[in-house]
């Protein structure tokens, strides 16, 4: 028996030792902990990737609701398919279409948000020990999800061209027989760097998982959210064996809870087992609400409204940060998504520094959270620009460089006084 | 490599050999499998559990999605907090106590149905090669979620006072000091066996439970689908450290995919845990317009109305079992709920009978499917009152009768003949 401390109280455990070895690796989300310091009024909150869905219609979600409600409600109330409703996944068809991958209804398995995606899959393939590749950083609900299969995550740097394709080629033969269950990878407006990556390197990462066979997960919530330059294809649409996540939550609303799986079939199968198994079924309510809303044409208008909202929120955020950030800072030039990375000098913690910045009336997730080592990327930050109003970025920018800028004075007295900065951050490249 | 057959489809995959070891565990479920068969027009299904939600106005639920978008369209829209939404989980602790439990707010984590419930429940729990405990037979989601942490399930025989707590305390005395991780148990109306645990057995449950330090989980869908007799408390209600887990499946609609877990909070914080990985929040949403529906006193009159025609429709069952089943079939009597249980002479398979039944357009659960090992139970099947209409029920007894009927015949030629009959199906009490 344990006895745990949660904030004022105390926590007797009557079954310490009983629970699962997995839930050791399982760490509470940061952003989660920082939602509840984001409702503080006057916080200006640059932590969670919530969506601006004050730009979606509450007009166009009722029609849906209604439509769902009233003309299919013996449908909408009711337990459905695992894999999900065939309208929906016909949906989800064409919106593939749209970024370039041909993918039938029934390659479609809808999930609860792309989250749920990431939980099935992990659940599919990974035993403990086993390894599997990501971005370093990565998405940290992807590291959460995976953590509870108990897998060794070996993370290959980016640069801002995407993934190091050579880098993996070398972890790759490092890794050797044993290889990898599957490498993980957000090519557009990568979570947290904000990178995409170039088209040769998204040649050469299908390629290398061809000569080793390993299963490509590609995660791709932001892919429709770019504010200038080209569209790329998904490599989905360059490799039909490649799994694909998306989801609803940032073309729609994540109330809704509905992302989607595209995956080969032999997959499906097993991943529809794990749908049954993790929650019988989708909501047929809230898929027969995506399917109203999905089935006109507003939707379109109101992306591109959101869109336009977020490239604006990130050039406010991108000029705040030239004008009010320190000289030792570098950041990301994300085209498109929600976030940017913000590089600092190694020797500062940016996860120590949190609650001063909180007193400020700020918030950011520290970059520690992106890696599963939880201390690389202690003096990187992610910035997400999605949410926060063009005043409140400013303003926040402004709040958070005053308190590095306190910090930075003492790494200048050090500097001046040609001593050792007094701690000093792990570089990126790291394998945990 | 290997090569799946499926149906007329081969599959290759590529991926053979790279899945995780849980999915060899990991069976699809029965009653799944049959939802495409019960889609046949003139089939009579007793297949699924699907509640009649026909009888949920759809004016109610309209009314109540109207409130939700627009009164609340930011929040149900928006990702929410991982327990769930506080005015649910207030409604919920209101539930609770109208069925004698004290639960505040806090203690309770919204799932997506309680099937998420038991997959978060076993995975913040089960090692592989664990011992858990369950009533033999069992509701079969929940094999299905337990399997894929690869637990050794105990089976505790039941009789019309449901679980047999001598056996239980045998077994717990058998397995040592290892001991099992949780007892999971339905009290009220057991899925599939339709029987009820007396007071007395709960007591004695519960005392064992504390004995022997294994927490216990309660799954309780049907608790308040009582045709007569006087309720009975929850096993929560008798112990603070029960897991509880309650749905709105039943009292509302599966659609939403809403449950919640009453749990001590040592173990609600692993839930939350895993909730995070698993989909990071449930729906707002779907939670939203569950509280429009609940704020209300109607969902209260629906609720009898459903009641109502359940216990209608157990009746004409019944009814129908002794006009028409052959007098060597024996059935339980349900309180309540939506199952009951019928057991024929051992050597019948109904799960090979079944493609017959379906053939003469009834569907049926084979008992079978309610065992871990997936042979005990051979010679019972699950029947479903819930969902066919009272003029269905007759008719669809009346064609299983039949098919029963034609294959007793051969039996009896056995018997007459003074031979062995051709097979013969294990007893109920296994450990698998």
């Amino acid at each position: 028996m344990v006895v745990l401390m949660s904030g004022a109280r105390i926590v007797f455990d009557r079954w310490d030792g009983r629970y699962a070895r997995r839930m050791e690796g399982v760490r509470s989300s940061a952003t989660r902990d920082l939602f509840a310091a984001a409702g503080q009024s006057d916080m200006v909150s640059f932590a969670g990737g919530m969506p601006d869905i004050a730009r979606v219609p509450n007009e166009l979600v009722l029609a849906a609701a209604r439509e769902a409600i009233l003309d299919h409600g013996a449908e909408a109330l009711q337990y459905g398919s695992s894999e999900g409703r065939e309208p929906l996944r016909r949906i989800i068809s064409g919106l593939m279409a749209e970024i370039g991958a041909r993918v039938r209804p029934d390659d479609v398995v809808v999930t609860a948000g792309a989250q749920q995606g990431l939980d099935l899959l992990a659940k599919v393939f990974l035993d403990p020990g086993d390894v599997i590749i990501t971005e370093g950083p990565t998405y940290l609900g992807a590291l959460q999800a995976f953590s509870a299969y108990q897998p060794r995550v070996v993370c290959v740097p980016m640069d801002e061209r995407g993934m190091l394709t050579d880098v993996l080629e070398q972890r790759l033969r490092e890794l050797g027989p044993q290889g990898a269950k599957f490498i993980y990878t957000i090519p557009n407006f990568q979570n947290p760097r904000g990178v995409t990556m170039a088209p040769e390197r998204r040649r050469r990462l299908l390629e290398l998982a061809r000569e080793y066979d390993i299963p490509v997960i590609e995660d791709d919530p932001y892919g429709r959210l770019r504010f200038e330059g080209g569209h790329m294809r998904p490599l989905r649409a360059l490799d039909e064996d490649v799994v694909y996540l998306g989801t609803f939550s940032k073309i729609f609303a994540p109330g809704l809870r509905l992302g989607w799986v595209v995956a080969p079939s032999a997959i499906r199968r097993k991943l529809l087992l794990a749908k049954q198994a993790a929650d019988l079924c989708g909501s047929s309510y809230a898929q027969l609400t995506a399917e109203g809303y999905f089935s006109g044409t507003s939707w379109r208008r109101v992306l591109r409204h959101l869109v336009t909202a977020y490239a604006a929120r990130r050039d406010v955020m991108l000029a705040a940060l030239a004008e009010y950030f320190p000289a030792e800072a570098r950041w990301s030039m994300p085209e498109g998504g929600f976030f940017l990375w913000v590089e600092l000098p190694s020797f500062l913690d940016l996860g120590a520094l949190l609650p001063e910045a909180v007193e400020h009336g700020v918030t950011y997730v520290p970059g520690s959270a992106f890696y599963p080592d939880g201390r690389t990327g202690r003096n990187c930050m992610r910035l997400a620009f999605c949410y926060a109003s063009p005043d409140e970025i400013r303003e926040g920018v402004r709040r958070l460089a005053e308190v590095l800028e306190d910090r930075l004075e003492l790494y200048r007295a050090f500097a001046a006084a040609d001593a050792l900065p007094p701690q000093d951050a792990d570089r990126e490249d790291v394998r945990a």
